[in-house]
């Protein structure tokens, strides 16, 4: 698991006072982004070297609690299946001050090329994210 | 099935040259918004009035195909469940040009009053929203 | 002066209950879009016809009024100065219901070739854009 | 001054694969609400115990080079001005890597209560942010 922090701006909340809900899709994003790069698969290096894209297919929130403006957030990021052309993400969104669970859910990645045609994950990604 | 239309501007896309995944979430808000004021029920109203809110517990969305700049898409959303304090939207974003599907989903809402607590759907909701 | 109309969503708001200040750019991005597509110029063209980009090198908005929830916005666009090899828009966004002013604004645009590189605006658009 | 850190996620960019202009609003944002706390001043704070608010009036955006996905941002703020009713903010926007000067600005914010009207700069609040 990766943990990544992000304070909640003013531009995240709606007028019912707390995080919109399409937002919690940018904390995943922020959350895996720092999860590859500590796996040493930094995702730009995977575009540029790797020549692959690793586009969602399908996403998924459970909204617990609302997360609110300032509330400082940490993103819990897991790998938790990599099929031979798909990779599987979960997070869990919590509240530091608290330590309160706020939400949960999970992408699905297919790999493609650069052109989009899906592809078999390379080897030497596999190896980075493998357990 | 109400159908809503929008135009895809530049700060929907990200550098994949697509529709970034977290704004579908956006769509299907503005086609909630749609289908609510269509059904006699504009969701502005139904918080002053009623005294409630519907906020969104869980969503899904699934990705058939890329959404690109200047689309014009349209979001048809229908209720495929009202209970007893939660209901359940589905959406289908299709191009407008070609007859694409390019996205489908769901969003599940609980009905809360204005201090966030859980409470019935009202009577009169239920009627304007129902079969 | 061409006019395009937009919807205000949760999505757009924050929790002062008005719409966030960021988002009237991206107000002004769909209007400068409706503007360039009815004089014949439609921005995705530009770019892969005249193999040129207008990216905004200033953006300035000044706050009149706060846009809500639900209003129906009128986003008013005109070209107002047409360089050797820049362009400025202006901008005003005004509630349908009330016809009340709430933000105006300019964005300045530099016209560079795809590589970045500043080029003057080619003949044909500024045919197309020209009083 | 006072710095603040942020790593552009792939939902800031749009298709010309650089960050969208309008997100350079929420940059400043990050920065104006970390140089309030850095000063004692925490925004969540001041509504709540001074009773105000600031909202802005004005926002100007000088763009000088694009950032990039995965670039981490240096937000410079300052207070250029404390006047009697509003404030004026500056920010600078810088790419840690290479040092590079991305994007420059200012907003103004005037000073009102809950209902919104106009209304003097607590004499608290000018203490903590005076020089």
């Amino acid at each position: 698991m990766v943990a990544t922090h992000y304070r909640v701006i003013y531009g995240d909340t709606d007028q019912m006072g707390v995080v919109y809900y399409g937002n919690y899709l940018r904390y995943f994003e922020a959350g895996r982004n720092e999860y590859l790069r500590a796996k040493g698969a930094r995702y730009r290096d995977v575009e540029r070297e790797l020549r692959i894209r690793l586009p969602v297919v399908e996403a998924t929130v459970r909204y617990r609690h609302p997360a609110r403006y300032d509330d400082l957030l940490r993103i819990e990021t897991e790998i938790t299946e990599v099929r031979k052309a798909s990779l599987r993400f979960a997070y869990r969104i919590v509240r530091e001050e608290g330590e309160k669970l706020l939400a949960e859910g999970e992408t699905v990645h297919a790999c493609v090329d650069l052109e989009g045609r899906p592809v078999k994950l390379p080897e030497r990604l596999v190896e980075l994210l493998g357990p």
